[in-house]
């Protein structure tokens, strides 16, 4: 029953603490600290924190909290990070890790060395659909995984300091790619080495120095290829969507937008319909319970739970690490135009994986193209000869 | 933070307490009872219940425990309820209260004779979408209810009992509709009184004496109407979806066949998909987190935390009551072939009310029966004469 | 390669006129009759006719026509086929035939005696989605039919005389609800004898005599049970949904709201997107061609083609007589509160139909109840034991 | 009313032939070629042609034939169109036009010198969803148009030729990219150039020398971006999806898996009821009519009316070879991982279009980076400075 000390009191932290004090109503936040000392009051007022300070280190080091969780612009992880490291507290982070690789190595090396635990709080690869998804992938429903693609696009972010490039340290590529790119590597399998990206990426629509709109394509040793989509520009609300291809199967998750509740209102009596939703007339598609669907709840379950078993969760900072690198690798392929290669100085995955055979025996000579049933109802192959490489159709019966 | 007695072992009491456990993670099921002692064993060892008993009274009278569960066959639950009272235990039961709404009243009355907690386990007025959707009902997104339907089909129960008409006391209206009822019921109002009830039942391809397929219609006092589908021989799955149409708007939820996760797979490697799935290869629809899309989870934090703050919960006895009071002018309809009369000899709701007027007044001399813009861009109304009655078009622009 | 008169020049008579012109593009609107001189010319000038009148008549007996199109309100059906049955040209009708059974049984009774040829203009059972369900249904995919349900819900019609008890003859039931019954009946069976009606029908919204809004369940012989749902007071478009239930199988149409094409828009540059559509922003869902995906373009090709090969389109009089004596059922019932009998004193389908049993044979001594994969991979089976009636379950492997 | 020939008889030439006579009924098929005798006999006596023959040039040169219908293997096109240049006959050809540019232009070439009538027989920029989608976009629904995706995947083409390296002349990306090109261009404008081409393509399962997935990114002179997902390794049907972001709104189509027919069956009675389709059982989603939803029936009325009126079709041979252009970047762009450009040596589109700015005015000193009303009711801005760059938020209500 970990005592929490909550770093920030904007969006994203109301978001964690409706979770953690809903979700299994034993735990607590004990301290918060924001920059402004309104900020802090009203945020301990509203979720009972005994304890609110403009100070960041005295909210971690506050003797009742033995657990931080940052909730704190990009450009404040690493600082805050290390002091967590410096009294020996367990952290969790709100993504992305880092706002390049080179910070989210430190702060990985720093609270290993510290020996403090760590989770990186990437709540999409938690949602329901997702974890239901997975479960299906790791029995083999889907048979080789050939592709993995993920989009998170919406209107842009709430809050100001999104959008500055210095703060934020990039565009809607950190802020949704990282999402994205750890939903397909999970996919894919998070011991298989992503080895290089190409990236495209614009500023289409905003007055910003940052990408507002980016599409990227992640490859991986075994021959699987992840896929991002990612933007600031999208109108018609938060488009939340996975889907992944293989040999045996697909996966189709609709996390947001159409999740079976569809509502048309003139528009008398309607406010607020959910996050990022752009009207509060016609047919509108609110999800049932933000908390649960986003996967605030399952992942602070595990996080509280690894907490007091004192194993590590589903995820840590080496994955948030990870995923930097990766968006690092597509940063620097929307400047050069080039597949840039991903540069992972720590690797604790599979190594030497070769790409699976993609030739079916058929019978002796031939290798199996296809089987079909006809329209007339005959089963049909296409083979191709071994040796001679002559494509042929046999019509079975 | 109850001490729970489980009354029961078999597939509701095992969805119950992974709920129980699973959600808040702070409420214990203390002892179990059940009929066989291998399964109140193996209930026990699963569960983590200190206390396991073949005798009913010994689990309820338990000193550790102070809230029981029921999760019986139809049959037994007034002896439970009579023997909670007894002891003066909180107690909650599972739906459908009673097999009739006199078996019904005698446990209302019982519990609230002894003053003790009631809760009755409606789980699908608790499902997240449909707890998004009454809140916008109630802000008045929708305008003044019209309608209100709810369908439950699925291939039939799991358990024998349910099958057998004098344990269940009766067969899908019993088992399903009383979920139907209280939805559409929740939609048009809980203190808006319901007035009478044509149904039509069928046993059409099941063995058995009870009724395997039926709809009804459901008048209220204010002339909305709540309709239900439910049946045992659906296939393809668990059909659970609401409607509800308003005067401003309407919705549509559908709570597990269509919920955003599609999944293809030729079948490799995909077992146990879910709950009343028919198959496990081509196209298949799990939803993401069973326990909590069906309304588990949000049903038990309101009933404990009504416990623990000394209130009622959503759903009470009483509620559990009006239900069964419905069902049984459903199973009088469906024979006598006429509207029955909903008998209510306890009514806590409004008395009086009106149905509201279907004149809109669109000038001194006219109501307004339509206001559109056609397909050539002009705004058009339709009118009613006050007095001569007369229909007419008016293109306005 | 008919030559066609149309008679009227409304809504209806324009999407007619659409549908013959452009699908087949070799058919001709030789003649069109209106009330209104203006509204002829309108018309002839839109779509090539080379003849005007506000004289229904000469309209009908123009030399160069051959077939007559009547697109007019209900009261005025029967005088339009008498002048056909005069002049012995062949007809086809908009939908319902007549306002009651009565009228519509003189029509058919004309029509056969002058041997004319006669189509009944029904669209939503050529739907392309309907014909492919249809051809399903047939072949056995869904096994034996147990209920058919069709709904078609909107904000209301767009003429005055719609609205008008007199001109229109009924509400929403004789205006939508011949379409769902004639749906259901398609599902079940046009061969199998339609035997009582039981109907609610309010007013529940509009300043009119008429309803508008009804549900209504009618019984088959062969134990199937028919479902309509109709409404002028439906928010959010053009609903216009079946379902079918067998005892292998279930079938889900969407005609029109959800069909794949889905589009947000803010507002900018939108204009007429469809039917019936309530909004020009925010979440649109257009179909992609209405005259093909309301059924109008197989229509017509099924009636001048069955035209010209001499036989008897899908649709005749005969079917707009069977739909006018299930709604006079609906109607009385409204009134009477009562199952209704269908009465139909010309009745050209299957005599003395039996209920298929319920009763699955599963060894010597036992019914089948129910076969299932339990979540834990074994076969279970419920079965009823012949003679003593017990119930129980045997888990298989 | 053209008198056509048909160059080969497999699967797409009866498609072809099942759409032209069935759609308008008023042409015909008077000419058959194909490479077997049996073949071309079996196409006539089913399509009720006079004349059918082994020899191309026979066919082509036929008197009656005014009008050439080349649905060939890809190698063949070239040899076709060159034969109807001879004769003058007007030539529609089937996709891709070429299996390069090269080929591609000589053809456009040939058929301008003749000076003869030309089609490009894209179809899936024909379908309804598509016709419609365009409308909307050409109408402004969507504002600019930032980004468009088409994608085609299905689990393999059906004859042995397309997996033959030589005959094809590509795999996936040939077969399938060429309609996704084709659909993505003509959202983003027909008239704006194709810029560069970045590709991924790879033989992930099949034993074949071309590649069964791709995915490919085109950049458009104004900014916009094009995309394609193509692959002959998707399990679970044929998957046709568009989609489109604009500034002002989003689009979304299906074509073929989810157009709202969805059925369940257990497997009895159910036998061909899609395109691809991989199964009989279980969940399916047939199309109501495919050649209507696939396109083929708007793309014949265009081509034939077009013939009629002596004007050009909406896809000609310049079309066709565009998207060769684009296709033959992309192929290079797998092979030298690097963006490649679109080599047009014929543009007839637009030149010098510049990219849209991305500055909108708020006032005076800033540009408006968002706006947004936040889920406490209040009117949000967050503005960038013009001089100092500094972003800010503002509630103004």
């Amino acid at each position: 029953m970990p005592q929490i000390a909550m770093l920030g009191s904007g969006f994203i932290a109301r978001f964690y603490a409706d979770s953690i004090l809903g979700q299994r109503s034993r735990d607590k936040i004990v301290s918060v600290y924001s920059r402004r000392t309104e900020s802090a009051g009203a945020f301990a007022m509203k979720y009972g924190c005994v304890h609110a300070t403009t100070d960041m280190e005295v909210a971690i080091a506050h003797p009742e909290v033995d657990m931080i969780c940052i909730a704190l612009p990009n450009d404040l992880h690493e600082a805050a990070v290390m002091l967590c490291c410096k009294h020996g507290k367990a952290v969790m982070t709100t993504k992305p890790l880092g706002r390049t690789a080179a910070e989210a190595r430190r702060m990985l090396e720093a609270v290993e060395k510290a020996g403090i635990f760590n989770g990186y709080l990437e709540d999409l690869v938690y949602t329901p659909k997702f974890l239901k998804a997975l479960d299906s992938v790791q029995n083999g429903a889907l048979g080789r995984i050939l592709w993995a693609k993920s989009r998170e696009t919406h209107p842009g972010p709430h809050s100001d300091w999104f959008w500055d490039l210095e703060h934020a340290g990039g565009g809607c590529i950190l802020d949704l790619g990282c999402h994205c790119v750890e939903i397909a590597r999970s996919f894919i399998g998070k011991d298989i080495r992503p080895v290089e990206v190409m990236c495209w990426a614009e500023t289409q629509v905003k007055p910003i120095e940052a990408e507002d709109h980016a599409i990227g394509l992640v490859k991986y040793e075994n021959g699987a290829i992840g896929q991002f989509e990612v933007s600031w520009t999208f109108r018609g609300g938060l488009d939340l969507r996975d889907e992944v291809m293989g040999t045996e199967g697909t996966l189709w998750i609709n996390n947001f937008l159409r999740t079976g509740l569809e509502m048309f209102t003139t528009g008398k009596g309607a406010d607020y319909v959910s996050e990022k939703a752009e009207s509060n007339t016609g047919w509108l598609f609110p999800v049932g319970d933000e908390l649960n669907d986003l996967g605030y709840n399952h992942m602070f379950t595990d996080v509280f739970n690894a907490f007091e078993q004192g194993r590590a969760p589903r995820e840590t900072f080496y994955d948030g690490y990870v995923v930097n690198a990766i968006l690092d690798a597509a940063y620097r392929s929307a400047r050069t135009k080039l597949w840039e290669p991903v540069v992972l100085d720590v690797w604790r995955g599979r190594t030497g994986v070769t790409r699976d055979s993609h030739l079916t025996e058929y019978d002796q000579d031939h290798y199996l193209i296809k089987e079909e049933t006809t329209h007339y109802g005959a089963r049909k192959v296409i083979l191709k000869h071994k040796t001679t490489g002559q494509i042929t159709e046999r019509v079975l019966s």
